[in-house]
């Protein structure tokens, strides 16, 4: 498989030569990249293809060469250029180019992701010299730097396309994927609302609530989860082009900035402005820090209801077995009949990663120096990596897990009728300290609450009155 | 000194009886605690005296514990009771009885804090008896649980104590902090404006900026940061209190929520309220990770202004020199008169310390189960102590290094004036591959570029036109 | 409490003038330490006294200058002077003189720890000339620099104190607190040896194991934590001693190392050598991350036995309850009579800490620079603070838990008996499909393994014969 | 490209019908895998082809089913069975059948890999069927579960698939990369040995030492990385095959964990034996945290070499240029003729990634709860992406830089001797006072440190004697 976009193939493919300040090169005749992209191939042989700059980043850069295209033209690019450019940028859009294998550049290049620039500076000059029936590799009528990169820098375009593919994704992939897993549990809250169950606290028994109102707060959760990318898309729709090489915007100029950002907020569809400062914009990747704080914030929630669902859901006999979760496979190779809660378990992991992912984002975003961030790859690469799995994960979390969860209200009554833990309400009848006197005597004689009780001279009727767990569930 | 606070000196103190629901124990008579903190004291005997419970956290329940006595007041306690904690409760807000130990426990405790919560009731009713002049133990007339915990359980009150000290801190330590550190940044920015000076992007040679753009990014990278913590104090702003035990308000009234959160802003001049879901508010603590993750950002911006400014000061002779920076102390035991950046090396130190911090608060908050996350005094430690370093970091950056930093200009004006870098400017005149071209030249002769350039056919006049740092800061 | 300890009291001490290389400055009368430290306590007032350098840093550096000046003496260091330092030093490895306030700096000072190493000068110097009936300040007859440090710098005598503290905590705290817990869980796996039990996988039912085999678990991951303890130790007993200041050992003599390293491992008993490379030593706090590591390990296998024995002992009614845990303190201020497993919860609070510090210490790690590492006070602060942190958490995890817990052998055999994953016996009889297929109509109809078993025409006396847990507890 | 391997492509495949204990299934007709595979690509669309088990594992997986069937011939399997399957192993040891795409299953799947075990099991049972002539699916005359999975669990195979696989990456793969980088650096070493040069702590001017001992610190941290890895590895050898389900062993026969493992030794002439406790081997992955801690150290020791080589190579004009690195590619789109560090570059962003990966593999390992863990896919892939990515990296940094760096020897030399730090030297002829007060008046005065020691009154003889760099480079 792996084996197809390979370089070295044994069987030599036919090969055209390129060329680069440093001098000539043989590329694949059948591939649009130039003489930058296949040194990085041949200088950068780490991880194969498992480790290739991810294709949202490839795509936003279309997105940024097409605007950045148009608005060269304005400033007097020749419209034949500007216009064969554009053109080409829909392929690279449409993931059409990425997918016939002509970024096979790595994640581990140069830390500003020059080379990636580069790949695409290239690819879609050579693409568009073939629409104008140029011949590949000359440069001519579309240069790469000159035309395809005009008014830009790695160092402006490539934090570009971070952000635009990152803002996409997180509103097009996460957020509803988010959403759908909330309003799953949402529903189930709702359904459930009159189900009174047993709590627990420090995984002991504690005082009553309805299932409704356990699932109401993974509801929050995630409702604050989706609040939490709201409060970090802002600095995301903040975009360094125009700035150049270090954020003076030298070789670019006045008003293409903010014109650029126009036609990609227009591109997108998102609120996409210029920087408020290049220099920062440059320097830094603070933004993607605190992004992917926001995705570790939801993974620490999903965490915490994926472990909440499996453990109530264990059993059959000898657990929990508060609910059925869905049997969508075998379980074990070895005990048969057993079925796991493995879609906690891919989520789980999935935010072990994402916890994860978020130290390398967090060494990479301190490790800049001077007037450029040189982690970028690896913190793109991590953000858009965390998006996806926790995208793909409350897709598949909620399709094949929560919707088809099921209360066992059998289990759940029986086993919150045995609870001593309703004593509680008899706190503000007879005080704590004798309240617990009674729960302490049941527990040791493996009795009742009542019986213990009315040996305590609390009058049935009382005890009846008092102690009822549908009047447990709020406040009085 | 730490033998001071010790429960065990050598000459025994003399002891009074307390009594909780395991029975009777000994305390010192000159505390106010009462058993169950005393039984923590000798069950958790982990850390010692660094380890204590934060002082913000004592201060914020005192804040908690008033507004919920005088609330309690309005649903019938009596105001005698009512009145004697509200008083003792300004006592604990004040910092005085911690101050006077009477809150030794350690933060490696039930993960709930519910021993700091019986900490704060046992001190607060037995100060109030005292002043009441009844008998300290006696529990009369001011119960520890049945008044000064009326309507309230550890698993409201010390979230609700997380939430109002950490909204304090970061608006009362950490804002006027880096707000004052942005300021001394943003104030080199406008002075040095006009100081030009070599880009470096990749740590080597770049295009010119001035010093003042440079610092400008910093300031900026600053002022984001005041919008991260105005983005998460939204969830920090909403309360536990009123969700008692598992967060159905058992055993409180309809009401006291509302009136608790509104008298605990009040108290505060903070926007508090009450949490729109109790049982998120008890079963997570989400909003912790995500102030942490905040936090984790101002770090990673901090870690590179200062690792910059450390650099950019690295000399006297043999670095970059651009800064000079105040000599605050003898920078070496052996090598006499050399000066290290040691305000820079501890900001980086802690700014380390907050991202490992980060991954403990993360761990916490993703191991909550059920109904109550029980890695309470973990996780509010940890934020507290990373505002607490990062308020004091920027305090003493501020003070001891930024305000006193000078540029060395004539090294600027030097090291700039020899950069080959400068070339860039050449571009947009005779295209990026023959600029390229003559730096390559002049590096491998060790000439400059006008030497070259001129060489190559460009007119000195066009030269000197065309390569201007002055004109090179900024868009044409 | 914390004012005690205050340099800036409302009531101003008696001073004296000390000076070094910058001036003169003020510093408390009764105190030894010098100019350094006080301008060290004045320009970095970060985070208090809960922020200072760990004791046994400033005890490790009084055995390494006591080593340091006898070997001196055989080099030509006046053995009068030599012999106070000494002296003075076992006044530092006791702990006194950091007990009564000479050590007042903070672990955020320069990353090099040049300012303790100053501050021990400074107090070995003052207090030796006092005993010699010199004048404090006056450096004579015992000079801090020409004396004390004599053949040293700060960037080799720091990581050779962090060196020998850590060894020192490792060896002394730690592993006889890991054993000790080990031997507790031991003794139980042997004294439970014959309790069968239902395992659990996936949270979920599986086939039983003896209670003694579960806990033989632990016993191995601690077993092997003391080997992964073991494991690391040999880099941590290199010492950079004899390095100076970049590590090529100017300004000492050849031999002073070996001498040095010899005399400290004479001084404590463990095997320390001179470092092989001291460019290594002193560019590098690797070993630092190596131990970490460890503890990193440790860490996360206690918090899979902590999380484990809370799970087990969950209930009283409404969990698992197959153990019952020690009730050492009242759990909740709300629900009477309930007890909760904080023993447990504060290990895992404390392994999410060590977790986090883990990262810290990487970080640090991560970012030296040349010549020296200046994370260095950070790093061992975070690595002494967990090593801490373990040791008391396993000292009273063990006394506090793990000796006091009971198995609930009642419910342990009925919920296994409940068990349908004794079907696994069946498999090697009737084959895997067969066998599902008995476990899943019991599951559905409520029913027992045995009654599908025997509809499905197992002979009752093959049954009986096949499926016994006691037989199911090994291979066969 | 990745839609290759897709399984619901738009010409839909031929299709066959496969069973398991759910019922019946359609998979692609031209694949060896059956129901519970197909089960898991449907339930699991998680991250697509970028997010597959890594081929290691089921290498790994190959060898253990290979020995799993060898022995259990020795324990009456039938010969024809055991000798189809054995030989089907070799193709998938080989690789061939997971480049062709029968192992289709992503990361995120159940945490325990079942599905992977189940999908090998398949595999092996389809291809060896197919081998004998009979029908795919049918499960006969080879049984995925009763034959190929005899006397095994997915609980004791998976874990020791992820023993196998790391054991053999870290012996075959990062050894020897690391080996090699070492052996480059070293020879550097000794290559410079004599090009005296500035030293740096503090990023400031330090006194002298050789480029050579310089490099000599950063071959040391790879000796002691080999060594850290051989320190981890006894752990890893230790197989938990024999285990099977919940570490009692079940279902398999006295001695087949102790063969197996003798069998896989000598298939992978690794040094591979039986756990010494199963219920460790299962329910913890304490041995992958520990070998990631190792990896974690060597990452933190290539962070700082890397980090070193960049910024010692930075300039050409502007920084420090003590090193000429080899310029592999044009470093940038704007700025011609910059070469840029851009191995280091990778080097360091692999570095992060491992830091953020330690993480991940930390908190899986810490969730794992009673007899199993269930984050294994999760750990297990960090694992080997960490040693793919530092081996690649590795390799790459060696042969594309560090083989190829040159030392500027005029900067060095010029650098050196301007430098102040040479003062050093007269500490121990006039002390340090004295000699301090002579560097801080030649800075002050931007003199040399000759001219102001004469002026103090040092004999231009003594000071020519006392001061010369290549005496400094080594104790006296």
């Amino acid at each position: 498989m792996e084996k197809k976009l390979s370089l070295q193939p044994s069987a030599k493919p036919p090969m055209r030569s390129e060329k680069d300040t440093i001098g000539n090169i043989e590329v694949p005749a059948d591939r649009y990249f130039g003489a930058q992209t296949m040194r990085c191939v041949n200088n950068f042989p780490i991880g194969g293809m498992d480790e290739r700059m991810p294709k949202p980043v490839i795509q936003a850069m279309g997105i940024l060469k097409k605007a950045a295209a148009e608005v060269n033209q304005e400033f007097g690019l020749d419209s034949k250029v500007s216009t064969a450019i554009s053109g080409v940028c829909d392929e690279v859009i449409s993931g059409k180019l990425f997918d016939e294998g002509h970024f096979p550049l790595p994640i581990w290049q140069t830390g500003s992701g020059t080379m990636t620039n580069m790949n695409v500076n290239e690819v879609i000059s050579n693409r568009a010299i073939e629409i104008l029936g140029g011949e590949l590799g000359s440069k001519n009528p579309v240069h790469p730097n000159d035309h395809v990169n005009k008014s830009q820098s790695s160092n402006d375009t490539f934090p570009t396309a971070i952000h635009i593919s990152v803002a996409t994704e997180l509103t097009r992939s996460l957020k509803p994927a988010i959403t759908q897993l909330r309003d799953a549990l949402r529903d189930k809250s709702i359904e459930w609302k009159d189900i009174i169950k047993i709590g627990r606290t420090h995984t002991q028994d504690a005082v009553p609530l309805t299932l409704g109102q356990e699932f109401s707060g993974y509801t929050q959760q995630l409702t604050n989860g989706l609040e939490r990318i709201d409060a970090v898309l802002p600095h995301v729709y903040q975009l360094a082009l125009g700035g150049t090489a270090v954020g003076t915007g030298l070789n670019t100029r006045k008003g293409f900035a903010e014109k650029a950002a126009m036609r990609i907020a227009q591109l997108t569809s998102l609120p996409f402005v210029s920087a408020p400062n290049f220099f920062e914009a440059l320097g830094s990747r603070d933004a993607m820090v605190e992004v992917h704080g926001a995705l570790n914030t939801i993974a620490v929630s999903l965490m915490k209801i994926a472990n909440d669902i499996r453990f109530l859901g264990s059993g059959p006999r000898c657990g929990l077995g508060e609910l059925t979760l869905p049997a969508n496979e075998p379980g074990s190779s070895i005990m048969p009949g057993k079925v796991n809660p493995t879609q906690c378990e891919a989520m789980t992991m999935i935010c072990a990663q994402v916890m994860g992912n978020h130290v390398a984002v967090s060494v990479g975003g301190s490790n800049g120096h001077f007037e450029l961030n040189v982690f970028k790859p690896l913190i793109v690469s991590n953000v858009l990596r965390s998006i996806k799995l926790l995208s793909d994960g409350c897709n598949t979390f909620t399709k094949n897990c929560v919707v088809g969860i099921k209360p066992n209200t059998e289990k759940i009554a029986k086993i919150m009728n045995e609870s001593l833990m309703l004593v509680t309400a008899l706190n503000p009848h007879i005080g704590y300290d004798k309240a617990a006197e009674i729960a302490k005597t049941a527990h040791k004689n493996g009795t009742t609450l009542k019986e213990e009780a009315l040996k305590a001279g609390i009058a049935e009727k009382d005890f009846d009155d008092w102690v009822r767990p549908e009047k447990m569930i709020g406040p009085s």
